[in-house]
């Protein structure tokens, strides 16, 4: 079955809003088998929605439409799909009581403007949502079910996974898969992998770049492929060919596979960082779980803190500079020190726009781990722009303490 | 002109890679008065390309198509342009030659799979890429001008600044603008502002509920408004209604106005982070220029960083827990006075999955600022989920600072 995806939202296609829902909806489709082949946004207008609709009716079997089902007046997607479908709207008694109880139990009288939520369309089912106040739809037409959905991601994934994935059914062909490197470009990578994938013929096969590496996609040539687990040979052969290089599958991510290691191993890791200014510690956070492991991190954007919180030597300072191979290892050493963690790691780096000289330019960082192996550091020139050196350099920084514990476990 | 954004790429509409690309091109052409209508997203299949292309063309003056430009076999979209506008290509051997030295002089050897990016479709212009190595192309079409542009952000964005919007020409009518507003629900403030909005019957508003607050968006009802200012009073009259609730315009971060700030007064600033997990600073040094006041953070997630780097007693952890308004409170001051910052902000809370408990349950936050006035604090209830409870918690931090430093300031 085609599907493709509708966003409905001024915020939207004016780009004040980067569109999330599109991407989550596609990707819990995919292991129902379905795949979507369009995804398409339209301002909060009659007439642009209609457009919409019109071009993909009959081409499409499913159309997952969100946006515009709120309480405020620009939100006006319900009486566009009622127009399409030529259906009244009827006010559900039952369903505001409801609400106007719910509010009560937060303690807040429920504004009137809320009372548009409560009009249900004659011609659609009711799908619930069990998070918020607007309610699911679906339409169908002859040859395409229409079902539309509030855009608040919260509540749009609410009724995805409670009300219309359950009515989809079950997925057919092979599932697919995502290889994800650090440490190659992209060229390179593809150069390293042509025989290897020379050898599946029916798998089909993206680069994906992003700062933190590059994402390989394999997927089959067709949903009901004649091969069934070509796709996981494929990964496998991958993996194989690129060793380290490759850190997990799909939705991995180094961060988590640092703190799942570290669990299992009853380890704790303390973190000094100059240059990532709070995101290695942020992306080890974002990891339910990280409380097991992380015990914290310094980030030590002065030089007095530098010396003072984590002990890096005055002298070092002095003679090689805060941006420095010799102060990102005594970073790593001295947050390990203080924090009293098994593992200390350590970035320091010229992120910019301004602080670069010539010899040492914007884009420049260091990265350190210490460990019960001792300490191992690298140097690394890095796109100069400030949020992707800080994504890069944070990313290397956790890849580094990877490679690090892996060596151990060898 | 109405216009459309095409982008390209299995990635994308498998929802693998959100798409940013096209919210930033929307963004770009707003100021010169370009509105884009519609945005696409198709994959990476010549048939789906060719169709979007033809539902697009006639019905659109401009069309900026990203993607599917480099190197990789999975890169086709220039194959289909040259089917739809039946042009041939042309291997450009200057190019080539300086592709290769561009290589050469980082001493790479250039890899064979990059020649199809000298291949330039004799029907096209070519829009020169200044830091990367896949050409921009112009089609035209009797009604539609066709922009074809790489994928990669850092390459669509020089040629967009460097190539396009010059040749675009200058805005028409009223500027859109953002009024980004903190701590005040969505249907509240749609209430509040009711009576203002009435008198601006000429500007159109939007409501975009976010985890850092409710933006509003105003915009012109039509490009060329017959009274222009329009826009800029009603934002004018809202900020004056919010007062303190509203923070910026358009694209202003708490973060940046915190940094300013304090760079103006000559301030520095500490942070103690326990359930933000380096968020906070993490945004902080995002703004070019928080050397100048951000001393560090510390990240105390485990309870013995609390007492040994924050100075946080260990009577009150034990009486109070590590969730509460005393050791939050205790927390700012002990930044500050172990960094040694004028001010010293703290964050604790349940961010979840695990943690929670019928006193204390997941969601819950306290955050607290220490100034040169005293100490403040904040209990909070948020979204019980792990990384909106993060981002809602970091921003409500930086904002109770934004207001401290205001009551100073009056």
């Amino acid at each position: 079955m085609k599907a493709a995806i509708l966003t409905i939202g001024e915020e939207l296609i004016s780009g004040f809003t980067v569109d999330t829902n599109a991407a989550w909806i596609a990707q819990a489709l995919l292991p129902i088998g379905i795949r979507v082949v369009e995804t398409v946004s339209v301002g909060d207008d009659p007439e642009a929605i209609l457009g919409a609709l019109e071009r993909l009716d009959n081409r499409m079997g499913l159309v997952i439409a969100t946006g515009g089902l709120g309480p405020t007046h620009d939100d006006i997607t319900k009486s566009a799909f009622c127009r399409y479908f030529d259906s009244a709207l009827e006010f559900d008694t039952v369903y505001w009581d409801s609400l106007v109880e719910r509010f009560a139990s937060r303690g807040v009288v429920i504004p009137e403007n809320n009372r548009s939520q409560a009009e249900v369309p004659v011609k659609a089912e009711v799908l619930p949502n069990s998070v918020g106040s607007a309610l699911g739809l679906r339409f169908r037409s002859p040859q395409t079910t229409f079902i539309l959905l509030p855009g608040v991601p919260l509540e749009m994934k609410a009724i995805m996974t409670e009300e219309v994935l359950p009515s989809l059914g079950k997925r057919t062909g092979d599932k697919w898969i995502t290889v994800r490197t650090s440490g190659i470009f992209e060229s390179a990578l593809a150069e390293r992998l042509e025989s290897v994938l020379a050898s599946f013929p029916e798998v089909k096969v993206a680069f994906l770049p992003e700062y933190s590496g590059v994402n390989i996609r394999l997927w089959p040539e067709s949903s009901g492929n004649k091969e069934p687990g070509e796709v996981e040979s494929a990964a496998r052969a991958i993996e194989t060919e690129l060793g380290a290089l490759a850190y997990g599958r799909d939705q991995a991510s180094i961060g988590k596979i640092v703190v799942e290691a570290l669990t299992a191993r009853g380890e704790t890791l303390a973190l000094a960082e100059s240059c990532t200014g709070g995101l290695v510690a942020s992306l080890v956070t974002d990891v339910p779980g990280a409380s097991k492991v992380l015990l914290g991190s310094v980030v030590a954007y002065s030089n007095a803190v530098k010396e003072q919180q984590l002990g890096v030597s005055p002298e070092s300072m002095r003679d090689f500079g805060a941006v420095s191979d010799v102060v990102v290892r005594e970073m790593a050493a001295g947050a390990q020190a203080a924090l009293g963690g098994t593992w200390g790691v350590a970035t320091t780096g010229i992120s910019g726009p301004t602080g670069g000289t010539p010899k040492k330019p914007v884009g420049l960082a260091y990265i350190a781990v210490a460990g019960p192996g001792g300490t191992v550091s690298k140097e690394m020139h890095l796109a100069p722009i400030r949020l992707p050196h800080k994504a890069a350099t944070a990313q290397a920084a956790l890849n580094l303490l990877r490679l690090e514990i892996l060596r151990l476990e060898q």
